[in-house]
């Protein structure tokens, strides 16, 4: 965590990284209107963008712009519109959720109630392609062009993810594979928090190297891969911190997911290691409603996935993944000689990062 | 309703249209996946594309674009992306509103609950910008990036629109003027309904005359005006409707804005009419939750309207509302010699039909 990039820790880059996208996005989004409910609405979508929060994903995107030798100020608008799809994509997931807390405060709509959190997602939404569109004149229209296709992908690949999510939530089902469960992962996160960063990053900072486009994209397609494994491996950690990690530093509730009965890779290889009547038991307690599970159940299945070594099955998984993910970028660094750039090392540990974080 | 524009009825036309643009729409909407829960996003995402409607937005982008000289075709695809516009918002506002119905079928999220119909509403929305990227091709960058803007500053007012409405029903809020109510309806459908469709057929009709910047920006401003009136107009006829109109027709419960609690102008006539006795039975009768509220006691207040020429009083500010913007629509189309066109009368119907219709 205290690793030196540079004069400065990772964790004081990344903390920069974030105040500069949230001063841009906060600048972006208007303040207050002569009309007290449009006010209201407008408080509403800077409440998230105002709690903080790690900012891995606009950081990615300016490391990679960085690496590939652009401009850090050409890929701000970007990387701040990336925390803005964050924010706006929270406010409703923690609807869908049922979710009490954000980085440590009340959802929204716990402070505002469901119909106005909803149209106040929107509009965030509506604000996110509208900041994208202040592009055109400092990159162009095509590169301006590029990078909404990119944010319409991982919005696809976003919904769909959360539908797999929701759906088995929805049916009750809790027969569901790893390899759903990776899937689901994958679209739901892996596309938000790190393959589209990191092509966005890539397509702002060799924008100036256009001639090259065979090149580019076959790392393009490679960054899938590469954001694959890492956008696994940042999940399957975030589930386990969901278990272990303090609730001060972690912001949401602790065991919170047990509380919501999300399927996580350490419930679905505790079911797989459990005999038909445990399985049913394990089942019966984890499709209670949130509001109907009591602390002592939910502590149960907590035991049980210490017991039988679930937290340790998923750290090894989440482990292989981001060592493949890294290893796809070396080898990216290596043959497009990037290994000398500065950025090269800093990027490292902001991947290496997403496993090695304790919030 | 039966007017003829050339060989066909206007209705017919609406029609004819709003089936091209529903055929582009589930064209590019996506089908089936090989995973069941993606195939059930894509189902909800085209549930209320395939209900039909009037179509009403597609239609006027499409007249406003032949009236100004442009090719219909150019215009498919942007008056195909209002009508998504509209079916993703209705999506979140039959959550936001609790509305049961929706052309004549349960509301989304009665069919699949509120969680999946957020994200669905969601999904559909990025598909809208998804499908505008889709005109650079064959509208170059310039025009698409205008395009963008419009639907960004369309989003931006029906959000803020809606916030107000949806801030009145959550703070038991009745104290509204007029003034208010024409605010809020001017931004919550005024500008999706009929500002922004007829800019946008402008901008698509008038690109092949771009030098005449300075004449384009005049009417896109006038469009504003006219756009408020006509928006103002529609809206409260549909008010209106939701009263008188025969359930079959409408598609909405009939009597649902009085259940909902709804602030129409015709509520805020009777209650700037009654005494403060009366208003505050008024207004106890409304404030009940919908679920809440009987039949008997709906229709109390629906008599009440009726007894005090509410109906008809809403009914005489829409005609005065409809009539300046017919007004400013004839004037514009003076000055700029748009009155031998063959779409301004077909135009004019559409326009006229937006207080004539019964359903």
């Amino acid at each position: 965590l205290e690793q030196a990039v540079g004069s400065e820790s990772l964790v004081e880059l990344l903390a920069r990284n974030k105040r500069e996208l949230d001063a841009i996005a906060l600048k972006f989004l208007p303040r207050s209107s002569r009309n007290k409910e449009i006010t209201t609405l407008y408080e509403m979508m800077r409440d998230y963008p105002s709690r903080g929060g790690k900012g891995f994903r606009g950081s990615l995107c300016l490391l990679w712009c960085e690496l590939f030798g652009g401009k850090r100020e050409d890929a701000l608008v970007t990387a701040a519109a990336l925390e803005l799809f964050q924010n706006w994509i929270l406010i409703h997931d923690d609807i869908e959720d049922e979710s009490d807390l954000r980085r440590g405060h009340p959802a929204l709509h716990r402070k505002y109630g469901v119909p106005l959190s909803i149209n106040a997602g929107d509009a965030l939404h509506g604000k996110m392609w509208e900041l994208l569109l202040s592009n055109e004149e400092k990159l162009g229209a095509e590169l301006s062009f590029q990078i909404f296709r990119e944010f319409s992908k991982m919005l696809n690949e976003t919904t769909e993810g959360q539908q797999m999510e929701l759906c088995w939530t929805v049916s009750n089902n809790w027969d569901i594979s790893e390899q759903d469960y990776l899937l689901m992962v994958t679209k739901k996160s892996g596309w938000y928090t790190c393959i589209s960063p990191s092509r966005l990053g890539l397509l702002l900072g060799s924008a100036s190297r256009r001639s090259d486009a065979s090149a580019l994209s076959k790392i393009l397609e490679k960054q899938i891969e590469f954001g694959k494994d890492m956008g696994i491996a940042f999940q399957i950690v975030d589930d386990i911190l969901n278990l272990t990690a303090s609730q001060e530093r972690y912001g949401k509730e602790i065991l919170g997911d047990i509380f919501e009965g999300k399927r996580t890779l350490m419930l679905i290889h505790l079911l797989s290691k459990s005999s038909a009547a445990e399985k049913k038991k394990i089942i019966s307690l984890l499709s209670k409603p949130r509001q109907r599970k009591t602390m002592e159940e939910v502590k149960t299945v907590f035991d049980l996935l210490k017991k039988n070594g679930a937290i340790e099955y998923a750290w090894i998984v989440a482990q292989k993944h981001a060592q493949r993910g890294l290893a796809l970028y070396d080898s990216v660094c290596r043959d497009y000689a990037l290994i000398d750039s500065p950025s090269f090392g800093t990027l490292r540990s902001l991947l290496e990062y997403f496993v090695k974080r304790d919030y």
